[in-house]
């Protein structure tokens, strides 16, 4: 098919944006669904209002400091105009400031909406399983969640494609000359790589943030009401028990959410550069120096290439959107059944698509490439998912010997656990490089690899929509708790969240697989860019991408540390006020007056946003700093040293987290020994050892590397126009 | 000067082989000073020998095994000589095989008489404990650790320089054609590569094997005893005991011994064959090929970069008998203190030797700049040293808020170690990062790196010296508890004891230190073996190479977990053994019958070598498994990835061990509640985690690294013959 001139082009920018829409849309239907369920329970209302009212003024704190922060880039940015060497040049300049700020708008909005959705949908869960039973708790659940899902598809992926096809557009792609209408192409790919970082800076917030937020509430909870008073998990006497049941939105609704979002933003904007040097031998550059001249037939091709990922994108709300449908309209009695068939359903709607797809954009063997690379990613993404549960799940031998270990004490629960996490790289690289391989494989170049990553995230939609319907199920049962509902509401909210947790293990590996991929597509696209293929590439053997290499590699390590003390720090002020109130009240024991909930929160909500800054700026920074100094290869190699670094790190933590979780879960259930017992106080401190593991420090990784990626990205102009200071490290 | 004829060749390598000659006669008139002590008391006597059996047991079994390994592998390396392709190859071949063969013996018989002096120098500190005091006690212990420390020198340096000289001479370098001298350097270099491998073999053996066996040992008697029986450390009654004091020799003297005796030879090894490349513009093959001419004025300078670490080495070796025997003059009282002079002496000694040496064999420039890169080293070493010191050391903020940490529980513990170590990586990378850049700088490319690791390990022969020492305080302390003797003995050992904790945690750093620019040393003379640097070098923009950093980033990880879980095996073991004795025999408890010491030995044994098979297999093959699919490019990729992530997590668990180790030891002298305490029992928790961290797992990943490195530069002659089975990662 022809793609040479400006209408065709058009209609398929517009059919994703379309696609886009109609998700935004059903997101919308389903909100309207979810909310005006009427909860009737006064307890109910009040409790979730609490929550609500606690997560929305987090985010609210949270966001006012992200608009200084935007507006500070964004002026960076724009003023980088001023610089006469940068004028001109894209991905800097104020279009890119713009793009930025639309980034962050439409990413931030989509957090909004989808926290907002969320902590109204928990009480309305509970208020189901109160009234209609374990399948319409289900649906309301599900339906929260999937109004964060569909919206940060719809929402991100329409912002993408509007933004680019004007600046496509301001870029003189209508001129109909294919010369300019393939540098217009170029430009607009440039720019829109602000509207990434705008997405990276909501997800640094959101996942750094939130993690520190919701640890520093659950061990302050935890260690004050379930240790030292003797009360339960969840108990309303507990003065921070709301901001624990925030935590969970924050940390899991919104924080996981625009960690995706991230990956799904950066996957198409890296398949979107790399589109144009898939297939062809020349480069941007050589167009513009007017050493290669574009045809139509050549400017097709190119067309099809940048293409393809956006409808893939496309597609995949749209396979989204049917999954949710057609899940919702049966009563599902098995929770984990109905969710397994919606990804599944989704997955498969995606292969359909994109098979048709592939063979209109390309013919013959090029189309089945690109189907195979999409695939490669839908299959690394599942395949990375099930290893995160073969390692976490008490169903495997893993957590049962960790469980085991408790047996003989702390120390050896603690070793175990260290143990499997750091066994679980193994078949995690094992998987994540086939995929590389096999993706390069199937299209040629690195394009397959960033397709792969688009692949992976085209199911983005349904996957945050299950991995979000697992906090509110648990916030559900919190509110039943609270709310002195009976035993069998209870059991449905308990068997609700169980299927949560199971979901949230293969999402969060879901999160690594697709960061790790959308960081290789960014980072490839970064060289592109930069043009250090059409040298002497990033070479290990010069000093100075050497000294990169082991920097890189460390600075995951002292991320780490940074976020880890950063919730023992917020913890203990938590600690420090939930003691205060016990005592200044007895009341509060005795469940005679009402804890202050709201200062427990704001303690949270304060001590996360200050904690954050000291890592968020060394991801910020580190990249730029090693650009100036060590110039494009050097920074290449810091890239891979902390993206090699920072996937072990995520995959280590990530899974030692959740086996700890589930060892302690598996005693819990009565074996050996059970609840109460030596083993049993073992496995909490493994448990307590890997929440800060999984919910904070190894989500952050996934942060890291992506931020550091399109910082990296963004920065390429700037580094050309500079000698870098440490240039006598390259001979 | 000039160094283009035979005799002054032969005269510089003779200093080279006279200072090592000088070494092995102090460490025999120390070794007879030492076992010509007199002990006369029975139960020292007897005590001491169980040790010294089962620490000689354990050695022969273990090169039992290293000696069907050894014909294995050089059966392997001669066989080569069948493949007609590899004939007239360096690196492999009979002579590389018999280099090899005399690696591993030189390197074992060194291993063996530190052995054998240690576990009697231990008897004899006590006996003069209780006879001479302090300052005679101190002597003893010094003594018997510098046995080791100036035979591994000794030894190590004296057979490479022996093998050197043969193969030079077998290669032709009388003739006293330039030429033909050149080559016969050449061919003389990469067949002594061979040794390095020999070296490599027994220090896998020594640290991985010597790693488990003592945590197995001090695991099952410290469960079963000390929180089973209530029996305290060292005492008699415990089965185990005798393995765990056996396993204090195993693992800090003969695993630490090894573990730099490897890093002493590669670093040599890897200077020897940068030196072809330093200060020249061509290559070895191109003068085979005859593509260059070489004069005797150029083969002058070749020589002098080639004599120059053998030279360093040298005057290393006499610069730790300097220290030794000045030490050994003066009654000393303050151990540290002595311990402190001896290292600085020696450095002291290094410098000026080495400032003369540098200004012999260099003119101007160029004799400041291998001094300032030697000296480089030298302050890396003590850097790196001092950095571990502050992040184990209780007088340090770290140490005490892990001990704060133990009142709040044992996660609180767990996370805090865990993050202290994690935050170490960035003061020794900095470190480590600025050595590399400086040594570069000061010669201008790869062979300054090399000189800096040289310069570093020169002092291995002290630096051994001095931790060799702290075992056999330990064990002294041990001897003299289950002899009885006097409380004030017992202060005596604990006193130098307690300085041999310090010297061990700024000793683990320095194996660190000097693995990483061994290592790095290694792996730049493996690309300049293989030409990688004469082509497009080590591009990671090469999907190939990506999947080797990948996966080499990786193995760190595996090979951590596989060790700590066969730590947790073996220590199982124990348990169940001394749990038997205890129930079979209630005499034992009672004081009446002797437990089964050689039991409890023989299964540490037979564990440990069991244990190290798997993760030794993935060490020795995974880069000739990475050669054969990804080729030298790949090959390359994997170590710099198995690199960079292995130093990471060596300094990691080091100091995270370290600290939680020096932080129970803070709560044990009285602070935060003392012994007993709460906090007490989750410092204890943090302890035993970071055992294997610090004894087993971390000092493993010394290992690793050295190990890849060296089998992938014997195997660059075989590469060179082969095209890569995934060839089509490269484009």
């Amino acid at each position: 098919m022809s793609f040479d001139y400006f209408p065709t082009t058009t209609i398929f920018i517009g059919v994703a944006a379309f696609s886009a829409l109609i998700a935004c849309l059903y997101a919308f239907v389903l909100y309207k669904k979810v909310t005006k369920i009427k909860v009737n329970h006064q307890r109910i209302e009040e409790i979730s209002s609490y929550i609500h009212e606690g997560a929305m003024a987090f985010m609210k704190r949270q966001y006012t400091i992200i608009i200084y922060f935007a507006l500070g880039v964004g002026s960076l940015l724009a003023l980088t105009e001023l610089i006469p060497s940068l004028q001109g040049a894209e991905g800097v300049g104020w279009k890119a400031a713009i793009a930025f700020i639309f980034g962050a708008l439409f990413s931030g909005l989509a957090g909004w909406i989808g926290m907002h959705a969320a902590t109204k949908a928990n009480s309305r869960t509970t208020s189901a399983a109160n009234t209609g039973g374990m399948p319409s708790a289900l649906r309301v659940a599900f339906s929260g969640g999937s109004v964060l899902g569909l919206t940060v598809v719809g929402l991100g992926l329409f912002g993408l494609t509007a933004l680019f096809f004007i600046f496509y557009w301001v870029y003189g792609g209508n001129t109909g000359v294919p010369r300019e209408q393939y540098l217009a192409l170029t430009h607009a790919i440039n720019t829109v790589t602000g509207y990434g970082l705008g997405a990276s800076l909501i997800a640094l917030f959101g996942r750094v943030g939130g993690g520190i937020f919701t640890k520093a509430a659950d061990v302050g909870a935890d260690l004050v009401g379930k240790v030292e008073a003797g009360i339960p998990e969840d108990d309303p006497r507990n003065p921070a028990v709301i901001a624990d049941n925030v935590g969970d939105n924050v940390g899991d609704v919104a924080g996981m959410g625009s960690d995706l979002t991230e990956s799904y933003i950066g996957s198409i904007i890296s398949a979107l550069t790399l589109g144009l040097y898939a297939f062809v031998t020349f480069t941007p550059q050589q167009v513009m120096d007017g050493i290669v001249t574009i045809d139509s037939s050549v400017l097709s091709g190119i067309f099809a290439s940048v293409l393809y990922p956006l409808l893939i994108a496309g597609f995949g709300a749209i396979s989204a959107v049917v999954a949710v449908w057609m899940i919702r309209r049966k009563d599902w009695h098995r929770p984990q059944f109905a969710l397994s068939m919606s990804t599944y359903l989704a997955a498969l709607v995606m292969l359909v698509t994109s098979l048709v797809l592939s063979h209109v954009l390309f013919d013959g063997v090029r189309a089945w490439g690109v189907f195979g690379a999409v695939t490669t990613g839908l299959f690394v993404g599942i395949g990375i998912g099930f290893i995160a549960e073969y390692y976490t799940s008490s169903d495997y031998k893993h957590v049962k010997e960790i469980a085991n270990q408790s047996l003989t004490g702390h120390a050896t629960n603690v070793i175990a656990g260290y143990s499997v996490g750091m066994l679980s790289t193994f078949l995690t690289v094992v998987v994540l490089v086939a995929g590389i391989v096999i993706s390069y494989l199937f299209t040629g170049d690195m394009y397959g690899i960033a397709l792969a990553a688009v692949g992976m995230l085209s199911t983005a939609g349904i996957t945050i929509s299950v991995d979000a319907y697992g906090p509110i199920a648990d916030n559900a049962g919190g509110i039943a708790q609270m709310s002195k509902l009976d035993e069998g509401v209870r059991k449905i909210t308990d068997k609700l969240d169980s299927v949560g947790n199971t979901t949230a293990a293969i999402g969060k590996g879901f999160c690594i697989g697709s960061a790790a991929l959308t960081s290789i597509g960014l980072f490839f696209a970064f060289e592109k860019s930069a043009g250090l293929s059409d040298g002497r590439g990033i070479d290990i053997l010069q000093p100075g991408v050497m000294v990169g290499v082991f920097i890189g590699a460390m600075l995951p390590f002292l991320f780490t540390s940074l976020v880890i003390k950063s919730v023992g720090r917020a913890a203990n002020k938590m600690i420090d006020e939930v003691r205060r109130q016990f005592k200044e009240d007895p009341g509060i024991m005795e469940g005679t007056s009402l804890p202050d909930y709201a200062r427990c929160v704001d303690i949270s909500t304060k001590a996360a946003l200050k904690e954050m800054i000291l890592p968020a700026m060394i991801a910020v920074f580190s990249p730029i700093i090693a650009g100036v100094f060590l110039g494009a290869e050097g920074l290449g190699g810091l890239l891979v040293g902390g993206l090699v670094s920072a996937i072990m790190l995520a995959v280590f933590m990530a899974n030692s987290g959740g086996a700890w979780d589930n060892a302690k879960k598996f005693i819990e259930e009565g074996n050996l020994g059970g609840k109460g017992s030596d083993a049993h106080k073992a496995a909490v401190t493994g448990d307590t050892v890997g929440d800060p593991f999984k919910d904070t420090a190894g989500p952050s990784m996934d942060i890291l590397i992506k931020l550091m990626s399109i910082v990296s990205l963004i920065i390429v102009p700037i580094l050309a126009q500079i000698e870098p200071i440490l240039s006598f490290l390259f001979n």
